[in-house]
């Protein structure tokens, strides 16, 4: 087979090796006699799976002992919904970071819940740009203060992250989920989609500290209750086993490629080669982002009209890459190199970019 | 290899066809270049895939036109929560049948969101019985009627389905989907976690019928909204891709070995095999359930003894049987037969039961 360069922004492409492994256990896991997605989650050939998973997460992410650590299914979606379920209580606010497509969705959920502020909106700069994190302050009797840790469709990224004091911060990490170290101290609650970074669409990842189950509202029926999950340690109901399976495979390969350090490396190496074609062909490639804030997830970039960006999707294409059009609410075009996108990959890329720039401008 | 013999309750054995096929496909599915797994769920490839898995069910199930057909994460469940967050309106009541682990988890969640009636309760005979349908009779006022098809842990089954008029009739069909034909007209939603008969775990399908959207809370945050599913045919967030692939094979494994009428004597097969063996030994098997709901998913047995019971799952477990021991909450032994289980599989099983028998009775 020809592997193909898969920028797409997610679900999207993962390590060959790991696949690799999925296809020799699929059938029999490790000689067990069946799949592991034919196990019972009761029981120890999946238990012994799942405790490795966590406690890779636990020691690559640097999550401390008073933190939960699970996956529930609904992907980050069903979290706009849990969060101010569970945290938003009456007579509290909870602050919003409007700073793109899906901080904008979970900010839409909150208000059905409860009061919401939104403390930054990126509307009036078409979610070009974030605030300052040292600006960022909770309101009074804020219940916490919600953030997008990378907006994939706006392609901005926080480099770092507000102190909001005793106020809880949550973020969703959903695409730069182990992309680099984070201080998760710093954070009441972490979650994220898994299928960017981490495996295969299904699951999502939650890390959330213990006193938050105190200050939840307790009176929720079972699946939005993040104490019941977290007492039965994600397996309350059945849990989305391949997709954690994966995650656990990926997790050994992050491992064996320098951990969370490695993965920052890897990812200020790739996006700098885009980013420095786009800068230097400023004639005819553009970025349209703040650049303090640029993603090292998601590069978002224009040509000098629409023809001519149908025409870089239709030859990136056919020259094996994929995903390369932008998000249809903006337009443009935009790379998404996660995780387990080789460098190599991206320099085909950048050459192309460059070629095509030679050719068209 | 040596494949075990999978009595597992959920997740449970998949047809080793279907295994294998995503063995082959699993890391450049059909020389796209790419895995399924790793595939935009906005794109060509993914989206035939897709469309494909829902006609083919709606073809094996006999679904008709004015009915959405999508999946969901959060297993059955978040659909404890959305079914009353979405149907029960004030000034309306559920109706209830409590037939066991499942269905009281289901009505725990409804009473927490509006008025319920227990309009059966199965608890005085430790859920071993159903009501017949005919009594089944919607309160005045009543939202839906809401009933599980099948009670894996209990071992009961609905062999018919009440006519609840115009009221709408639910089910909560987890563990016998696709086991045998089923008029869906006769119900205004079916639903059910996929990972017993269709596939592996983190899918949930959903079957509702179109005017129900029409009698929903319109004001849910995203994510619990049906019609926001059905507005988008499941697409509204990430699916989970790899369970809906895989759902789609068996779905051409079971078109090949007969469709919904093929699993239905494969499932009267199995499941009469067993209780024959319970039926002819009657001083050491006893079968707890009321023999008229039977399950053909789950048989359920006890021995004369725990010690025996203990000792039978630890010597099945040595020839290569798993799962077999019951659920926790109930003891006892329990054999699941999901759709996948080959009847040869099933007659070792009973071929063991009956040697025990004898060397143990």
């Amino acid at each position: 087979m020809s592997r193909k360069l898969n920028f797409f922004a997610g679900p999207s492409t993962l390590p060959l090796e790991v696949l690799q492994e999925v296809q020799k256990q699929i059938v029999d896991f490790h000689g067990e006699g069946l799949s592991m997605i034919e196990a019972s989650h009761r029981g120890g050939m999946f238990e012994k799976m799942y405790d490795e998973c966590l406690s890779d997460l636990r020691q690559i992410m640097g999550i401390p002992d008073n933190y939960d650590v699970f996956f529930l299914g609904g992907g980050a979606t069903l979290q706009f919904t849990m969060i101010p379920a569970n945290f938003l209580l009456p007579g509290k606010v909870a602050d919003y970071c409007r700073t793109g497509t899906w901080s904008n969705k979970a900010c839409s959920d909150a208000k059905k819940l409860g009061n919401v502020n939104v403390y930054f909106d990126g509307t009036e700069s078409s979610f070009t740009t974030l605030p300052a994190p040292e600006t960022v302050k909770p309101s009074p009797d804020s219940a916490y203060v919600y953030l997008c840790s990378n907006e994939t469709i706006g392609g901005i990224e926080w480099q770092d992250f507000p102190d909001t004091g005793d106020v809880p911060l949550i973020a969703d990490m959903s695409s730069d989920l182990l992309s680099r170290p984070v201080d998760v101290s710093k954070f009441a609650m972490i979650y994220g989609g898994i299928q960017k970074n981490l495996g295969p669409a299904g699951a999502t990842l939650i890390i959330l500290r213990h006193d938050m189950l105190d200050r939840r509202n307790a009176n929720l029926t079972a699946y939005l209750d993040y104490a019941l999950h977290a007492k039965e340690k994600g397996l309350y109901n059945t849990p989305p086993v391949f997709s954690i399976w994966v995650t656990g495979l990926v997790l050994k390969w992050i491992i064996a490629n320098g951990g969370a350090q490695g993965m920052l490396e890897r990812a200020q190496k790739k996006s700098s080669i885009l980013y420095d074609v786009i800068d230097s062909n400023p004639d005819f490639f553009r970025s349209p982002v703040d650049r303090r804030y640029r993603s090292r997830m998601n590069v978002v970039f224009r040509l000098p009209s629409e023809e001519l960006e149908a025409k870089f999707v239709e030859e990136s294409k056919a020259a094996g890459m994929l995903g390369l059009k932008g998000h249809r609410s903006v337009g443009g075009l935009r790379a998404s190199i996660y995780n387990a996108l080789p460098v190599e990959g991206v320099q085909t890329l950048a050459s192309f970019m460059t070629d095509f720039a030679r050719r068209n401008g």
